[in-house]
C-alpha cells in the first residue's frame, strides 16, 4: 500500500502541478479524486488536511501537506535521492532555483492563472469570457515573458541548464494557455517556445495530461 | 566593507520583508535606497539586478537575487549559523515551513495586501480608498484568519513552536493593517492577536519599523 495520497482533480493547475512532480521524482502515489462540483473539497474530512477547502491535497504517513508549491518542495527534498534530480550542484544554483520558483509564483502566475481562467476554463463551463480582463493580463504576461526570454537565452531552463521545480511549477497554466489565442505569446519568443516544447513534452506532463484526457 | 547589498525602500512591504530576516539573521549588510518616486527601479543599472524592475534587489558578491520570499530563504539556508534558527529540527517541522511559507503568500497576501493598499497606502498617497474593494479583501482575510486561529491554538508559531520565516513574512502586511480598521480583525482573534503581539515586538522588526519613521 502506498503511504503517499495525493488528494485532488486533473483539472486543478495547483493539483497537476504536483501530479507532474510526482511523476518526475518516481515516487509511489494514490490519486483520491476530489469531486468539486459535490463540493467535496469543503466537507470535514478534506478540510481536516487542507483547512483552506481546496486541492491539492496531501498525506505522507501522518503527514499532511497543502498548498500546491509546498507539496512539490517537500517531495523534492524527501525524495532527493529518486527520479529525476530537479537540482545542479552549488548554492548559486539553489539561489536561483528560489529566486525563478517565485518568479512563477508572483510574476508569471497572476497574469497566467486569470488568463487560463477566461480563455480556458470559462468556456469549458460554459461561462462568458471577459475581454477586458483578457487584455489586461495579456499586457502583464507579455513583460513577464519578455523577461523569460532573455533569462532563456543564458540558461537552457530557468535556473540553470537542468530542469528543475522552477520549470516544472508553469507546466499546468502553460497547457491550458497553448490551448488557446494566448498561445502566440509563447511562440513568438523563440527561447521560450523552446523551453515550453521541450518541458511540455516530457514524460512525467504527457502522463499528466492523459489523466486530464481520462476525465 | 560588507559583500551584502540590499536595494529597495522602507515603505515597500517587499523590501521590509527582506529587512526584517537579515536583522534575525544579524547578517551585515548595506541598505541602498532606491528612489521610486524618481523611477530608479525602471533604471538600467537596477534592472540588471531585478529584470522584473520592482524592489527589493539583492547583492552577495557577484550572486545577485530578486524576488523577498527567494532572497529570505538564501538567507535562512546561507547563513544558517548565524543569528536566529528560523527553523526546528526535523523533516515534519520543515515541512510545516514550507506549508505555512506558501499559505503566506497564496492565502494571507492577497488579500492583506490588497487592504493595505486601500486602507494605508492610498491614504498615504492622497489616493481615494475603494470601499468595495475593501469590503471584498476583509470578507477573504476573515476567512484565512479563521484558519490561521485555529493554527495558532495548536502550536506557538505558525509552523512549529519556534519562529521561522513562514511568521516573518507575514509582518510587512499585519504592520500596515494594524494602523487601519481592519486591526479589529487580528484583534478579537485571541491567538492571532497574540502571534501578532509577539511577531511584531521582536527586536528586529523593531528595528525595520525604526527605518521606516525615518523616511
Ligand atoms: N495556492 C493554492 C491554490 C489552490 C487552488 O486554488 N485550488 C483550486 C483548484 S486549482 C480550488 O480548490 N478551488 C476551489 C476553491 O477555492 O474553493 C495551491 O497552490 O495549492
Ligand atoms: N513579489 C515581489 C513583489 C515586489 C513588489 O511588488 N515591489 C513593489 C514595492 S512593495 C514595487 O517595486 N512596485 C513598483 C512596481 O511594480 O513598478 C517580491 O516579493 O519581491
Amino acid at each position: 500500500m502506498a503511504p503517499i495520497k495525493l488528494y485532488g482533480s486533473p483539472v486543478s493547475t495547483a493539483t497537476t502541478r504536483v501530479l507532474v512532480t510526482l511523476y518526475e521524482k518516481e515516487v509511489e502515489f494514490e490519486f483520491v479524486p476530489i469531486d468539486m462540483r459535490a463540493g467535496e473539497h469543503k466537507k470535514d474530512s478534506f478540510l481536516a488536511i487542507n483547512p483552506f477547502g481546496q486541492v491539492p491535497a496531501f498525506e505522507d504517513g501522518d503527514l499532511k501537506l497543502f498548498e500546491s508549491r509546498a507539496i512539490t518542495k517537500y517531495v523534492a527534498h524527501q525524495y532527493a535521492d529518486k527520479g529525476t534530480q530537479l537540482k545542479c550542484g552549488d548554492m548559486k544554483t539553489t539561489a536561483m532555483i528560489l529566486v525563478w520558483m517565485e518568479a512563477e509564483a508572483h510574476q508569471f502566475d497572476p497574469a497566467a492563472s486569470k488568463l487560463a481562467w477566461e480563455l480556458a476554463i470559462k468556456p469549458l463551463f460554459g461561462m462568458v469570457t471577459d475581454n477586458a480582463a483578457v487584455e489586461e493580463h495579456e499586457a502583464k504576461l507579455v513583460k513577464v515573458l519578455d523577461v523569460y526570454e532573455s533569462r532563456l537565452s543564458q540558461s537552457k531552463y530557468l535556473a540553470c541548464d537542468c530542469v528543475t521545480l522552477a520549470d516544472l511549477h508553469h507546466l499546468p497554466n502553460i497547457q491550458y494557455l497553448l490551448g488557446t489565442q494566448a498561445k502566440k505569446l509563447f511562440d513568438c519568443r523563440p527561447h521560450v517556445c523552446k523551453w515550453v516544447a521541450d518541458i511540455t513534452a516530457r514524460p512525467s506532463w504527457l502522463k499528466v495530461v492523459e489523466m486530464q484526457k481520462k476525465k
